[in-house]
């Protein structure tokens, strides 16, 4: 059975629609995550999340148990089948609906992660002669030990102001497939040979589902320098490595699937693994992040989807193309058909509260919480709520796991000015939720200097329950805060695109008006409390640049030193 | 009994002196100390400790449980009293000695720590009429809520080109006795007009002891301005606030007994509360870091020694005067009669660890130390002794307490760059660590500067007994370090002065020779550490004038900014 639009425009046809589902899956950092949502009003019937068996590999691998370097960060990708093989049908029994019901399934991944692959997508890591070899690993968006390659990477553009660059906001990050792939071929050249396809893991995982490799358009244009039809050109990448002269040619270039548009059919095995039926729809892969604005319902230009976790991804779309200096990146319908989509990040956010919360917070805290049954950040939260702002005498910068926007450079690391005998754990608690959202401000300013004013921030993510960080950051940026109406926002985004591969709506904006939920300015600023954060915002902007910006604002480079000390160090 | 000099100069006589004793007691920030030494050979026979009933008040006023504004920092002068009448009488008996047998008494300060009285020292929070006023009671070393007071006697003896303020380092601190007066006279006028005396608690407890009222050279000299015979004139004064004009001649001005020497005999209603002799030799006044010097032999030119506890002082002797910017004062027999007698600071160090271990250390770490019987200083030394230096990727300024040399600035606060999702518990402490013996070596660099040649390090205070701290101090500043003999400096140095005091020995370098004790060359500086130190000590410095040398250095006044926000926040 299929929904498709009937003569009148109107989608989907209620009186089958109320019977037709679609699975969104969503691959997180530490695990997969599928939900089961009804086509024609988005309504979420059931979920199951998988946590990847072999985590984040950042210390050791786990099938020598061999030390990695600092700064690895690598994953399995069986672990990510496990999850189509538990979690899907986990979840389609929790909805409590027929298999048969189910149009079609879209995914989502954490972006850039990306692995080496043979031509038939098996992952080197799965050849035996390979599974000691690190580099035969997915490595996953936090691996950040490319960042000596990305420098030569950009160096190397400015010098010959390749015109792609701008589009990056004037910096490749570390992060991204080309930086990765050049570590790969620098430090095990036999893996470089030996792969076919340098994949990312959101087209790897469709590849799994329907058979067919296709490239899709938002990776594609964020991740893999793919611009007006483009890879970097040969001449370019001979001049990093002549080894590397045909990586784009070769190991790259791919079709390239439209977002919401149909990859290919549900396969047999994929089938047996999920449950679902065989040649259903498998949507083109896509990014958590962009993929959570239509969850959200904004997707029309100005809307700013903030998704908040462990890290923060801002994605808009504009009607127009504006270069923004230190943004990760404009792609042509990255985030809808269509339109410009706009990507800026922060690369450390619930991720610095949950270091900080496990490495500096005292057992009288973790104790008195336990005793009033609170989660230790609940407990900090409502310690530091009762507090005027600027109270603690603190300013904290929020690149504990470096800056991806605007400054794009891992090697960037935190600063918290302004302790003292007096300072509690809650002020510094506070002063980090607060750094974050400074950094936010600094990317909202960005697009405004380039001409595209953020009208309205949607917050999505884990972070929304926090609701002293979300009223922080409603005045920090003296902009109404939505807040997206779910929970699994980037699997309920990846069913919305899966609907419309199935054709139960004409495109993206039609699927996210029908299947999108958001509550409007849950949070507003209060204009003192602005006022008050306008003058912490101004030494967070002092700092930034001085630490951030060494070389273009006599700062100090003290933060690329200490990360060079410390490697020498460790040698 | 009493043991003087022989004709033939040899002191003291050992037949008799090896059955005399003189009675130490070391004022501290949270307690008094009393020590029964041995006057021909120093050994120690007995002590005893008496913690502070009320301890330090920085929130709230004991008598009234009112709040006190940020900064303050209070005690109650009975507190000292009751140390006489319990620790030393309990020293006595833990030395199994018979009292009749101790020839004098001396006593060491905590400074500058200071209050007002009556003209017969009564301290005006001992009058009920003025027991629930704040500006009554004695305000400890650590008070720094007279930052405002000491920024305008700056400023305008700058302006004026007072003399004096060289011999200051060139600047004079809020905890000193005319900035701490100058907040009396400006907040509660009816205590200023009230009080007959501003006393340093060194010379206030001599005059309980003797029924004589002598300012000691050392406070004197150090925190009441007095150089080359003078106070700060009257007419500076009255720019000041008219007010204050007389303040030196009415309220400070008294005779000046050198250190060493004898201000009285014990009085009956002493003797009573300590089971001493009536009339026994009670020595001038001092201060606990400058009376340590002879308890660790270190009274000759060049012998820095640093008194390391909850802050450090460094105290040196020179035969010349050179005035050396920044540090915290240069006094003619400041230290000993005869040299000039040097003083820096660092007014956190000891303190900061613990507010660290108290603020920022998790659960696991202090049931780790727990399972294992160590202290968690203890554990945390464990942990960061094993890693190479550099390798924790931090560097940090130790202000958490402000900065008392060479900035003289109690508004600066703590800094931390480096931190990483990989940060541990262990790196920030080993990082706070090194941050004081950077602080150190800045010292060391200004003396030498100014042509006085640090030639030996001398510790004393708790903080010795933390080898891998010592053995950071000795890389940072590329110095032997000497360990004092006792772990009781200051108390055995108010011993070997309350010996000269008696007659025991013509002077205190005689009496250090014989009492005092020093563990030579018990660290020495690994060139390999050191080189790589030097890097660190390079980004420290450049943090340093950034952040605490703003206007000079074009650099950044944050920390000051931060301090205002913080006050504005909590009106």
């Amino acid at each position: 059975m299929t929904t498709s639009a009937d003569a009148s425009g109107s989608f989907p046809d209620k009186g089958s629609a109320s019977h037709t589902f679609v699975v969104g899956v969503d691959y997180g950092t530490l695990s997969g995550r599928a939900v089961v949502v009804r086509v024609h009003d988005g309504a979420e019937l059931g979920s199951a999340v998988l946590p990847y068996e072999h985590g984040v590999m950042d210390r050791t691998l786990s099938s020598t148990g061999q030390s990695l370097p600092p700064d690895w960060a690598l994953q399995v990708p069986s672990d990510y089948v496990d999850v189509l093989r538990t979690a899907v049908p986990q979840a389609v029994a929790a909805a409590g609906i027929r298999p048969e019901d189910v149009l079609g399934i879209g995914t989502d991944f954490t972006a850039c992660t990306v692995l080496p692959t043979l031509a038939d997508g098996t992952p080197l890591c799965e050849l035996p002669e390979f599974a000691d070899r690190p580099h035969a690993y997915v490595k996953l968006w936090k691996h950040h030990a490319a960042q000596p390659h990305a420098d030569r990477i950009n160096r190397l553009a400015q010098e010959r102001g390749e015109g792609w660059l701008a589009r990056y906001g004037g910096r490749i990050s570390s992060e991204w497939e080309f930086a990765k792939a050049l570590q790969v071929l620098e430090e095990d050249p036999e893996i470089y040979a030996r792969m076919d396809h340098w994949v990312e893991a959101a087209d790897w995982i469709v590849w799994r589902l329907c058979g067919a490799y296709v490239r899709d358009a938002c990776a594609t244009g964020y991740k893999a320098i793919y611009q007006q039809g483009r890879y970097p050109a040969r001449e370019y990448l001979a001049a990093l490595n002549p080894g590397f002269a045909g990586f784009a040619e070769e190991k790259v270039a791919r079709p390239i699937g439209e977002l919401g548009s149909r990859a290919g059919g549900l396969t047999a095995e994929a089938a047996a693994w999920t449950g679902l039926p065989e040649g259903i729809a498998v949507c083109v892969g896509n990014v958590d992040a962009h993929v959570t604005a239509p969850a959200a319902q904004a997707v029309e230009p100005g809307q700013m989807v903030a998704i908040m976790g462990t890290s923060t991804c801002h994605v808009m779309n504009y009607d127009r193309l504006s270069e923004v200096p230190g943004i990760c990146g404009v792609v042509d319908g990255g985030i809808v058909a269509g339109l410009w989509g706009y990507e800026a990040g922060q690369t450390g956010v619930g991720d610095i509260f949950g270091w900080y919360v496990d490495n500096c917070v005292p057992a009288a805290y973790t104790a008195e919480a336990d005793r009033r049954g609170q989660d230790i950040h609940e407990y900090l939260t409502e310690l530091a709520a009762s507090q005027p702002v600027g109270a603690h005498g603190l300013v904290a910068l929020d690149w504990n796991n470096g800056n991806r926007s605007v400054l794009v450079d891992h090697e960037l690391s935190g600063l918290v000015v302004g302790q003292t005998l007096a300072t509690r754990p809650e002020d510094v608690y506070r002063a980090l939720i607060e750094a974050t959202a400074f950094g936010t401000r600094v990317i909202i300013e960005a697009y405004e200097k380039a001409g595209l004013p953020v009208t309205e921030l949607v917050i999505a993510g884990g972070l929304t329950k926090n609701a002293l960080l979300m009223q922080i950051y409603s005045d920090v940026t003296r902009l109404p805060l939505s807040v997206i109406g779910s929970s699994q926002g980037p699997a309920v985004g990846s069913a919305i695109h899966a609907a419309v591969a199935a054709g139960a709506y004409p495109d993206v904006h039609a699927a996210a008006r029908a299947m999108g939920r958001v509550h409007r300015d849950v949070y507003t600023p209060d204009d003192e409390r602005a006022g008050r954060y306008d003058a912490l915002f101004a030494e967070y902007v002092t700092l930034h640049d001085y630490f951030g910006r060494a070389l273009d604002h006599a700062g100090n480079d003290v933060m690329h030193r200490l990360r060079r000390i410390r490697r020498e160090a460790l040698r």
